[in-house]
């Protein structure tokens, strides 16, 4: 389980990075707390976070769930896909919103197979017992 | 576990189906990232989503702990309440913002006897030991 | 485990606490949903609790990587502090947004040390086995 434990690690600080960048967005841009709006630029950043936050509660459960019914090591092998597509997706949009498209295929994938493939190992174990 | 396991995997996939949902509206009325608002019917989903993502992660912590000292059958039966609640949630909220109340409710409790039923437990668990 | 299951729960259920009051705040200060601006002090406690939920996503991983290396009580204190410090973030927060800063460290602070506490562990765990 270690490498499922440092991929979970590098998920969570991954975003945490990203809502350092919302929070060096919101001096550089002049957007002050509560406001989420006002500057194109850092509500970029800002919908970074939110949909990194959407995908890392997705990705979570799916590497516990892929690893207690398949390979913990293809379980973090997925989760280092995840890690990279969403490097990806925070370059891509904060360049341009419309093109976001490549990241977040690459980093749903791995969650998509990762929650397909422990619900089914979860399904085969309650019909076979 | 593995029913635990079941309900978890289908909880985070009802939640990427909403977020899918949300993806459809942007291009039905027309609102481009990173806007968030802009048409009522767009807000209506994002809000489902957004929702939905605060009471997911206040499942699935009350999933395991409820599991950890009771039974997790009965975790499980609550779980199921919770997906009912939020498709329940979901459509009404879309037709009528006003009437979200049932769906709500129906998911919120199910989550406050995960939470409480854990949160017992384990204070019972450190008193006896 | 049974500490850090109970720190899990208190957490949740304080940030259950927090989404209660932005229901309480939709009312007092009349912004219907699906709206989420409007009125200056409905979104102080609006972005309280989606800045808890982030931090959330980031405790609740941290608690238990943290005690699978280390010592879970030693997690659990730490989640104590964070519980503390999200007290203080959302007191200081609706009074004045400006003067939020001091509770996010006291809250943010736990969780660094709890993921990067886990993430060495993990990594140790590799290299020695």
């Amino acid at each position: 389980m270690p490498y499922i434990h440092i991929v979970t690690a590098l998920a969570v600080l991954q975003f945490i990075a990203f809502g350092y960048k919302v929070a060096a967005a919101r001096g550089r841009y002049g957007v002050a707390a509560p406001a989420t709006s006002g500057n194109p630029v850092f509500e970029r950043h800002f919908r970074v976070q939110a949909n990194t936050l959407e995908q890392l509660v997705a990705l979570i459960p799916g590497l516990y769930l892929f690893s207690a019914y398949f390979n913990p090591l293809i379980g973090a092998g997925l989760g280092v896909l995840y890690l990279v597509g969403r490097e990806l997706y925070a370059a891509s949009y904060v360049k341009d919103p419309a093109r976001r498209g490549p990241g977040f295929g690459l980093s749903f994938l791995p969650i998509a197979a990762l929650l397909l493939g422990g619900l089914g190992g979860a399904i085969r174990r309650v019909l076979v017992a």
